[in-house]
């Protein structure tokens, strides 16, 4: 038998309003009272009504009391937009006093009836009156003297006797709630939540579903999936003799459904308990979501006081929005549109467990997410003998560079003390997937005496272990609990409807056989940026690269590059073979050779022997290559045309490459990017001397096959001379990291010292390296993708910067018409599911 | 009695063109013609009968001959646009045989034509024949055994008699003439000159004047100007018995008008020589120029064989424009157009005089013009020693950088190793008027012995004297003569006349009170930069920076600002004096603060020592302050936002001085420009901070002042939002170096290395550092510019980059709209020339 849900009620202000608006528990509320649930009578109070109660008005107490049986105990609760948003703590009650106490007391004896008055009293006193809490302090005990003492206490301290009229009462609460919303504090914590300035609140008065006196009465709350995993399993508890929220505290709650490790509602009362999972069964068909019921329990009857989404984190939101689906209850697209992209990064990697205890010791920037555990090492070296050991290790650096790269691989996470979300180590580490934590310059990095201090002085040293929290940006003592990652077939599914609905291509950038395995398992489409550099940074090839730096003459530098080729070839039939005829777009060399020579005098003098110079030829090549402004030098195509012989080799190494895999079945045609481009004339060069490579290729091999050469738009001028450049080149892919970096006018390596000030102080909404300047660098990309279509309609345009995996930036790049984004492995899921969107949300418009 | 003049007849090609062309000699030997003045019959072949004859036609000498008398002399010359596109070299003869022999002796003696025939025979034999000219290298003397020789010789090795037709002479000279201009070597000579490349021949055929046999016979060439200086004064040769330029080269020439240096052809024949000053005079009127006449005399007439513009260079030019236009022959404006902009700074810095021998032991970048000699010094502490004993010497330094301005201003001349053309060392040489030679990579800089060696082996020690040309990028051994520097009155009326036609506004940059009064000097509108950081490296305040630089607190920072505060409102005081009234743009601090701390050892020992503190924190903090990119680093506004009491200081010290100067009398309303700019709202926090300075210096004073607040653009992205920035500034400079640097991702310290070969393989057109780039960094001026004033239609547009000065850059910023351009100080003539220039070129189209 059910009870027959009560009435509900909207009070609006006086002054009508076009659409009033109540907020997101009395909407929730209403549709669970059409639903034919069993919810208790209900009120609820308009933003405009509780704006004109904070700003003064006199709330219409008698017509809200009006609406309720005499004498009824009432709550009152917030009810806004967003549950995030908080607003005023505590529910409150209404309606007792001294005679209905009396009443209660029949109902529901004097022991329970007493405490309730009690803390009713208390409450009211605190929240209403705004009088201190430790008043009540000296009271104990819970019997009729503790009650007079209370309202005894209350009277001297509010110099008024306790309200006893329930309209004086609710007049209280309402306006302390009211202006609750509106103070300061509120408004900070909105704000840091996200709230929109003009958030408003609505406030729900409700008959109260006691769960004390006789017969089965509790409270409780359920729900038909497991939160954390967002299994279908029902979990809650059940507090007999409770109110509100108690049974999630109270230690003797029980479990809702039969369960082997303890008393169960289903067990204790199968009626109300077969009733509550029809309800919860049918919110969830209706209300179109997992929902959570707060519950109670009243001489065996169910009442639902509330209804609230299931909070959930990454693989629960996924596998939730995807049973809703499969249930024919959401369709495929509202699926998608459900989960937040970044929540996927979450499935993607190992994380320290949210319940588990945190002994962080620093702070960072979360540069890429997972958490990994390890033992502290200093240097490449130490971390590649963790590695042959096969034990974990964490790479700590002040900052990393490209001879980091293998330490990094060897390291299971990576931490250092500088540098931004676009650094080299986070660059790297989203890239390969580790864990990394950057600029974390709470801790004390010394090198030399290989120790981490903490702020409070604690000392870390080489071996110890530690958790780098690259999803939060926190150093750990230890090794706490963690959450494996998953791609379970829920992840699969959104991915394929994903894919089913998207219209922009989504690659990878990947410089590695492990990066590119990585792509393909995300069902990356290709590989967008494949960074060469990378390649050269083994011991035996960059001894090689080191010679031919020091070579005289072409010949010389011919004669060393002759050596890389095999080791490049074989490079690029690996990535051929793991893409399987998928686009493969290889970026020609691009930093400063200065970067494969050795900083320090130990690394210099090492260098000297290896050549056999001495070793002031050795100090006068690195000071002559040495630069004021790396980022702004001698890299890319610069160094493309001043040393041919360079591109020449790695053209060479392609096209050979080209021709094994193409006899071994697959169906490659190469993309060759050439770097740091900012005339059409350097396009024009290199493309010259590639197309020779190419021809002799082919003439030595007998061998047929195409390529496509593009540039790497990321200089300004690039940008805006695309029309020039589009003549020459088959694809534009823009570098929105560089691009960013001249834009501003900022380097990523040096901006980390004063980014986040910047950020906070509001002088830039956004980290512009984190997320895409549309307005400065955005319009160099507009800029560029017209100018580059006008010229060659048939032209592919793509982005390649760290923004590609980004949903905001992934939006823009739809509207500007690109072909595709190329963004970290790690990412390409991400980038997936915010393309799907980006295509729906269009379609809706 | 004058001679008739002869006829002038043009020979076309046998195809028809529209319009022949037959070159500047032609066209200039038929204006003095038709001036009925005594030129020889002539026939003119234009470049399309020229070109038909090099490709194989029979040239028709049969109607170019029959323009002559029956066996008369002729000569052939070259006629081509400009004199400066070379063409064949030699003048060469037509119709010297047996018979022409016998008649000329009887004339002019037999030795006379005995030689004459010699010489003929000989310059066939080479230029046409194509025989070697040694094969008459055992003929000596000038009789008839030497004659009969010289035929015979010709006979065996052209195994041909010499040609006694002068059709078959004129046919092979014409000929030879037509292919010698084809050739390689003339080819890649006029490419080099700069001229087009399908620029014509033609061919100019005269009867000969002799200048020998009886009477006053003689050759040589007059100019009413002394084509040094550009005086009124007949200069010019003459030499009796003489032919073509003989008088120029010969021993016994003697002056034109009477002189108290030797003898004079005025003395030696009056009405020759009164016929040529009226021949000089009318030509000099109707053809509005000054020009060479070549002349010979033959038995006392006179005959004008050619007339060239004199050549002439910078104050020549300049005073010959102008004494034009004063005599009525040109009009002002024809007389602006007329001088090269450029050739303007030749007179404004004293040069090597272009005759002396120079002994060039390096080359390198002609970074800031003029020359000095002096005393090799590798550090600004001699150079402050030779300063003090007055004594010349020249800076020589691997590269600049701010610490050095104090060296650069005590020495004469500035050489370094390193850098290009918008160099630290170049901008500052420049701009405080210092010869300065950058980038000499072919001379091995040795800082720690202190020798320069060249690349053959010469050492030149501390102390040994050179001379640095800036004007030519050459390094000299010893001193070579000097012109010197001169501002004479026709500079300043043509300075004048500029002034009343152009239509933009010129002002300079200008750093210190020094660079202010030759702004002054040179009438410059006012200040458009003034980089304030120059005002701190004084030993003084740069203690007092560094203090601020080591201070831990907001307070501590102002502690030591407020002792700078006093130094910076003198400064400005000083340059509100010297300009009287006349706007100053005072840039707010620019550079990172790690350019205010030493970079070796030695000087951070003697800090830390100067501060009491532990070397180690010295060093902690200049590495913390260390940059990877320092142009793309924490500097210019970002400093000015981070630490916020640098720029209050400068402002307070900008409105004292403003206040101060205006109680003197002074209407004063400064300028204060914001660098680095990126987002608008950088511009409005550090307005804000400024207006409240503004009030403080006001409420403290009691003055009333304005002032005008305005942002460098220098970074692409202010560029592109220029529509936001406007709205908080009343003026936008652009400031091309940086935003050259940013747009082509290109620093100009780097690009050194590479910017030449990158010139020469025509990957750049030009160095962008150089010449302004329209199509990149010139598209986001336009940008700029069009959204600042679409914004802010009253908003003041003005560039202030080292483009400033160039002619070219000026064009563009009059294109698109600017009100000034500011450049440095010694270019502000070559500005308003360049300016005026524009303006005329407008109203002509």
């Amino acid at each position: 038998m059910q009870q027959k849900p009560g009435p509900f009620t909207f009070i609006t202000p006086t002054a009508p309003v076009a659409t009033p608006t109540h907020g997101g528990r009395a909407k929730c509320l209403q549709r669970l009272i059409r639903l034919d649930l069993p919810v208790p009578r209900t009120v609820a109070l308009s933003f405009d009504a509780v704006h004109a109660i904070a700003a003064g008005c006199e709330p219409d107490v008698g017509a809200i009391l009006a609406e309720f049986p005499e004498d009824a105990l009432l709550c009152v609760r917030p009810s806004s937009e967003d549950p995030d948003w908080g607003g005023p703590g505590s529910v409150l009650n209404i309606g007792m006093n001294d005679a209905s106490f009396v009443t209660l007391a029949d109902r529901i004896g004097t022991e329970a009836a007493t405490a309730l008055y009690l803390r009713f009293v208390q409450g009211y006193a605190v929240h209403v009156a705004r009088l201190d809490a430790d008043i009540f302090e000296d009271i104990h005990g819970v019997d009729s003297d503790a009650l007079s003492e209370a309202l005894r206490v209350y009277q001297d301290e509010a110099e008024e006797p306790f309200p006893q009229d329930p309209g004086v009462q609710l007049a209280g609460v309402l306006r302390s709630m009211a202006r609750a919303w509106e103070g300061t504090t509120a408004r900070l914590l909105r704000q840091a939540k996200g709230a929109p300035a003009d958030a408003g609140l609505g406030l729900v008065v409700q008959e109260m579903a006691l769960g004390l006196g006789a017969g089965e009465c509790g409270s409780g709350v359920l729900q038909l999936v497991d939160p954390q995993t967002g299994k279908r399993q029902i979990t809650g508890r059940y507090l007999s003799q409770s109110q509100g929220r108690e049974a999630l505290t109270g230690g003797k709650a029980i479990y809702l459904e039969r369960d082997p490790r303890g008393p169960s509602l289903e067990e204790l009362a199968p009626q109300a308990f077969a009733a509550l999972k029809e309800h919860a069964a049918l919110m969830r068909q209706r209300l179109r979501e997992e929902m959570q019921i707060e519950f109670t329990i009243e001489d065996g009857q169910v009442h639902i006081l509330d209804g609230v989404r299931v909070s959930r984190r990454g693989r629960a939101a996924v596998r939730i929005a995807v049973r809703l689906a499969e249930d024919g209850i959401i369709s495929r697209e509202e699926a998608l549109m459900r989960v937040e992209p970044r929540a996927l990064s979450e499935m993607l990697h190992r994380q320290v467990a949210p319940a588990a205890p945190r002994d962080r010791i620093g702070q960072g920037i979360a540069a890429s997410p997972g958490a990994a555990s390890g033992a502290i090492v200093f240097s490449t070296r130490e971390a590649q003998a963790y590695a042959a050991r096969d034990e974990a290790c964490i790479l700590v650096r002040r900052e990393t560079g490209s001879e980091d790269v293998r330490g990094m691989h060897a390291a299971r996470a990576v931490l250092t003390e500088r540098g931004g979300i676009t650094s080299h180590a986070a660059v790297i580490g989203r890239g390969i997937g580790r864990p990394c934590v950057v600029g974390a310059s709470d801790l004390h990095f010394n090198m030399a005496k290989k120790t981490l201090t903490t702020r409070d002085g604690r000392v870390f040293r080489r071996g110890d272990i530690i958790t780098v929290d690259g999803t939060a940006g926190d150093v750990l003592a230890g090794t706490p609990e963690m959450v494996e990652a998953a791609q379970d077939d829920s992840f699969r599914t959104l991915m394929a409807w994903a894919d089913a609905v998207r219209d922009i291509g989504i690659r990878a950038n990947a410089d590695t056989p492990a990066d590119a395995l990585t792509a393909a398992n995300f069902d990356a489409e290709g590989i967008g940026l494949c960074r060469t550099e990378h390649m050269f940074f083994d011991a035996d090839r960059l001894t090689v690269m080191r010679e031919m730096i020091f070579a005289d003459s072409p010949q010389g530098r011919r004669g060393a590059l002759e050596q890389l080729l095999p080791m490049q070839r074989a490079d690029f039939i690996e990535l051929f073979r793991i893409m399987e005829g998928r686009p493969v777009c290889i970026r020609l060399l691009d930093p400063p050779l200065h970067e494969f020579l050795p900083a320090d005098r130990t690394g210099m003098r090492d260098l000297a022997e290896a050549l056999d110079r001495p070793l002031s030829d050795v100090e006068r090549r690195v000071e002559l290559l040495s630069e004021y402004n790396p980022m702004l030098g001698m890299r890319g195509v610069r160094l493309g045309i001043a040393v041919p012989e360079i591109y020449e080799m790695q053209a060479r190494a392609i096209f050979e490459a080209t021709v094994e895999a193409n006899r071994a079945g697959l169906k490659v045609v190469p993309e060759i990017m050439i770097p740091l481009v900012s005339a059409k004339r350097e396009v024009e060069m290199v493309r010259a001397a590639i197309e020779s490579v190419a021809g002799q290729v082919r003439g030595r091999t007998g061998a047929e096959f195409e390529f496509r050469l593009g540039v790497m738009v990321e200089t300004p001028r690039a940008a805006l001379r695309a029309g020039d450049i589009a003549g020459y080149c088959d694809f534009l892919s823009f570098g929105t990291n560089d691009l960013t970096q001249m834009t501003y006018g900022l380097s990523r390596d040096d901006a980390g010292r004063f980014m986040s000030t910047y950020v906070q102080q509001g002088v830039y909404d956004e980290d512009p390296f984190h997320v895409l300047d549309r307005d400065g660098v955005g319009e160099l990309l507009r800029i560029g993708a017209e100018r580059g279509r006008s010229a060659d309609p048939g032209i592919t345009l793509s982005i390649c910067g760290e923004h590609g995996g980004n949903p905001e930036s992934i939006a823009f790049c739809r509207a500007v018409g690109f072909d595709y984004v190329s963004c970290s492995p790690f990412r390409v899921p991400v980038a997936r599911l915010a393309a799907a969107q980006g295509a729906i949300s269009d379609k809706i418009k």
